[in-house]
């Protein structure tokens, strides 16, 4: 049973120490390449990819009562892919079945598992990155990346996390208290890991691997059936997902029912009635903050995790690299068109404008400047195709339709390459306009005119601790105001960026370095992968007894 | 500002490294001796306590409104003493005030004063035990015990946990991506600790400082201000605990306000409006599970750690050693009247008897042996008085009597020595009886008959599946049955003991080795002390920037 375990120590080794760091680390390679894929390996990927459209997809001994799926790329064309699905009551029970089996085979056998998968999943990522496109709306090299070795980056982090802290404390012990001249009393104590019970992980529509590997493998490494319901939109990257893993729990000798997929349709989503079953303890969710709201008044017998939605903010106060600045932010707009949690919405600017190492620039002009960098970027087609993607949900179109007349326009947003597209629209707003306190997700973002740059920090941090945020961004030149705002941003909950440029974006969370919400605020309450992520997954229970003198 | 810090540093990483190993460890010798103490602590102990009686208790700089406070201890008299009280608007005002000067100053600085304020508290461990013993009903030896070092031992455990957690991962981070030939992008990444919000300690009247320290210590450590809420018969340990931790806090330049006293009175209790305040994010709560569900139900806005109720067992399927058995279980049984969250209640015997070492005995004569076991144990007056001391709540009382002619009496309860007292009530009742599946709290327990012993293994599991238990005891000669029985109490989320006999009893629950309650059935959700019970009290929020090359 640890044969999977023995194999894969290094990589875990690896990677607890990796989290200790908090360095850059990975053992996944992000970039797309035969180099390290095998030369092979991106035709293949392609063809595995083509060969399941328009099949059933198979996942064998799964419970079926109906194929469903209706998946349609934001890139053109529908999946015409049916998955085996089954109602919640179907799915529990299969999962309840597996549940002692699962519990009874211990940390060793179940990280093996999970770590085994991760390796498949990722030698299988050209796969998943057709598979992320084609649900999610992302270009391929970033729907390869966060689909596939980033998404894996983030699974390895939660296995590390939750083997770090099943063998926290000694598994057994020997206790021996003395008792002045008399002989001591001695027990001997054993200690074993209790999984909490089922756990149900909740995907969302945009990064439905990336958002979700975190809580199916920290709940299937300390124990727990997972039962993984995609977003209606998005079923095939989770499918695969749990096909592996089900794969590996079978030659490992465990239930592949550990791992089951709930399959439904828009419309007709079974959601509700997996979250409040009383057997589900455990729920992951990525999404809006209603059904977070939703899930905590009715799923109360479940610990519940959450990534919901907040306001992302830029201050830009000054900057030495005004070009930089430009461009840096011109792609973190543009990036998967704003469809990331971590895409920034809100950029204040003073009234009076900033100084820079171009001289000093009007509230105008950086509104003006940063408009030409997005148009700059995408300049050319191909290229702007591959940065801004598709648009996951028809409703995101609506709603940049919809906001476009609500302030004076800088940047429109237009239509790119194939299917269903839109780049940034930007817009300039007076502060305190109601529409700024709103999350608009998608590709809109407001330049916001503010007294001063206090001022601007004071919205960013009152806003995050209202409405949540995931990140924040500063581009200052004054070291104390810098200081100021680390300390601001922090007691609001919010990880804060400062001053980049180049290729490093304020969208970008590394695994084993970034923590990834902080749960601070309300923009989540869990984070990628902090302790609290793994620690109440599972229960510690003991039996102790004399040891004979 | 860690000053305090270093010099407890010895006293923090001994603690660490015993969290680790959970052998037997402790800094605060149990025995209320004057080798441990000094000479003069017995009577210094003795006489500050009779000099707060009657007293008003000072706790300079406190919120005051109004003097309240109407002790009466169990053993007789009323302690007279009165506390400063403020509504929860002014208590949740004040702590306010201190939390963003908490929040600043650290883990080392707040990590210092609970060390320190422990030490103190120690130091102080006479006056401590007669504070529990007249506000409890614990005999005088119990209470220096569990209101003094053994709640000392929880409480330091907290605060190793604590710091344990928040030192886990590098506090900065250079983060260097490699890019191919190009330079590599270099940020450097600053962590700091982000406190939950305010705290909230609900105590109970058995055992204020036992069950509370680690709430308010963990929570203290993690940079939350706390507000104490004691129970209205048992005031003084906490008020004396509030009072240290104000002190040292001001000594090390930190806000007294960072730890508040949250007096009321029976039938005028505050605690609900504490709960629901926004501002509250941590409730630490004792009591019954009734209460547990409406803070459930209405506080949702915090992060709920409870002990609440369930029913112990005992399964006697054979043993070695009848007469110790008997022993052991009725010095359980009599203890502090069981007034313990781990005291057995129902006891679990075949119908056809049991083997033992003094041959076949049947099922009445096991029910006789414990109830003169118990006779045996209580006969001499004092010695007898010693043990059960009184019983805290008029309503246990009650219970004996209400539930004395639910089945044949084995023993009738009686009182003993001063005040408000009763010996253990010991019923037979056949298997199914409805009573057995009810907490029936105090001295009251259950003799009944079950077919065989993997019927009681059966009961006394699925009883805590579905009530709730905080131990479990067995007592077997068959190897195999026990190893079957370990896992099946793990699976039901209960301690086990086995075999106990001597100076060991189930109702014991060592700090650093025995974790208290395994939060995995209804009897509670925290576990003392894993890292679940301080992991999410606070969160970590990042910043980060180039590194110029």
């Amino acid at each position: 049973m640890t044969e999977l375990f023995d194999r894969h120590r290094p990589l875990l080794d690896a990677a607890l120490q990796a989290l200790r760091d908090r360095g850059f680390w990975s053992p996944f390679p992000e970039i797309p390449s035969g180099k390290f894929y095998g030369e092979t390996a991106r035709q293949e990927g392609e063809a595995a990819f083509q060969a399941l459209r328009g099949q059933a997809f198979d996942l064998p001994g799964h419970p079926n009562q109906a194929l469903r799926g209706a998946e349609i790329s934001p890139h053109g064309g529908a999946l015409g892919i049916r998955y085996p699905s089954a109602d919640a009551a179907e799915l529990i029970a299969a999962a309840g079945r597996a549940q002692g089996a699962l519990a009874e085979a211990g940390p060793e056998a179940r990280v093996g598992v999970c770590l085994e998968a991760l390796v498949r999943l990722n030698r299988m990522s050209f796969l998943m990155g057709h598979a992320t496109m084609h649900t999610t709306g992302q270009a391929f090299a970033m729907a390869f990346q966060a689909g596939g070795p980033h998404a894996q980056d983030r699974g390895l982090e939660a296995v590390a996390m939750a083997w770090d802290e099943m063998t926290r404390f000694a598994p057994q012990a020997r206790w021996e208290k003395p008792q002045g001249k008399a002989a001591p009393i001695v027990l001997e104590k054993y200690w074993s890991i209790v999984p909490a019970g089922l756990s149900l992980a909740i995907g969302c529509n945009t990064f439905p691997t990336w958002n979700s590997y975190a809580g199916i493998f920290a709940s299937l490494a300390t124990g727990n059936p997972v039962i993984v319901k995609p977003h209606p939109g998005a079923i095939l990257p989770l499918a695969l997902t749990v096909r592996v893993l089900r794969d590996v729990l079978a030659e490992a000798g465990l239930p592949a029912d550990s791992v089951l997929l709930a399959v439904d349709e828009a419309g007709a989503e079974i959601t509700r009635d997996l979250a409040m079953n009383p057997a589900v303890r455990l729920i992951d969710y990525t999404g809006s903050n209603a059904f977070g709201g939703w899930l905590r008044a009715h799923a109360t017998q479940a610990r519940i995790f959450t990534e919901e939605a907040g306001v992302n903010t830029v201050t830009i106060a000054g900057t030495d690299d005004f070009v930089g600045l430009c461009a840096n932010l011109a792609f973190s707009l543009a990036l998967y068109s704003g469809q990331m949690c971590t895409a920034p919405q809100n950029i204040y600017v003073p009234e009076g404008g900033i100084d820079t190492d171009q001289g000093h620039k009007s509230f105008d002009e950086v509104g003006r400047a940063l408009a030409a960098a997005i148009d700059d970027l995408l300049s050319d087609p191909a290229r702007g195709a591959g940065i801004c993607g598709a648009i996951a949900n028809p409703a995101t179109l609506e709603r940049v339709e919809q906001v476009r007349g609500l302030g004076r326009v800088l940047r429109a947003s237009a239509p790119l390459g194939q299917g269903r597209t839109a780049t940034p629209l930007l817009l300039a707003l007076r502060d305190g306009d109601p529409i700024c306190e709103q999350e608009c997700f998608g590709p809109i973002a407001f330049v916001i005119a503010v007294r001063d740059a206090d001022t601007a920090l004071e919205r960013a941090t009152d806003l995050a601790r209202c409405k949540g945020a995931i990140t924040a961004a500063l581009y200052d030149r004054d070291e104390a105001r810098i200081e100021r705002a680390a300390r601001a941003f922090a007691a609001a909950g919010v990880n804060l960026s400062v001053n980049l440029t180049g290729n490093i974006y304020v969208n970008q969370s590394a695994a084993f370095s970034d923590f990834h919400v902080t749960g601070a605020n309300p923009a989540g309450n869990a984070s990628l992968t902090d302790t609290a992520f793994v620690a109440s997954r599972f229960r510690r229970a003991m039996w102790r007894r004399p040891v004979a003198a």
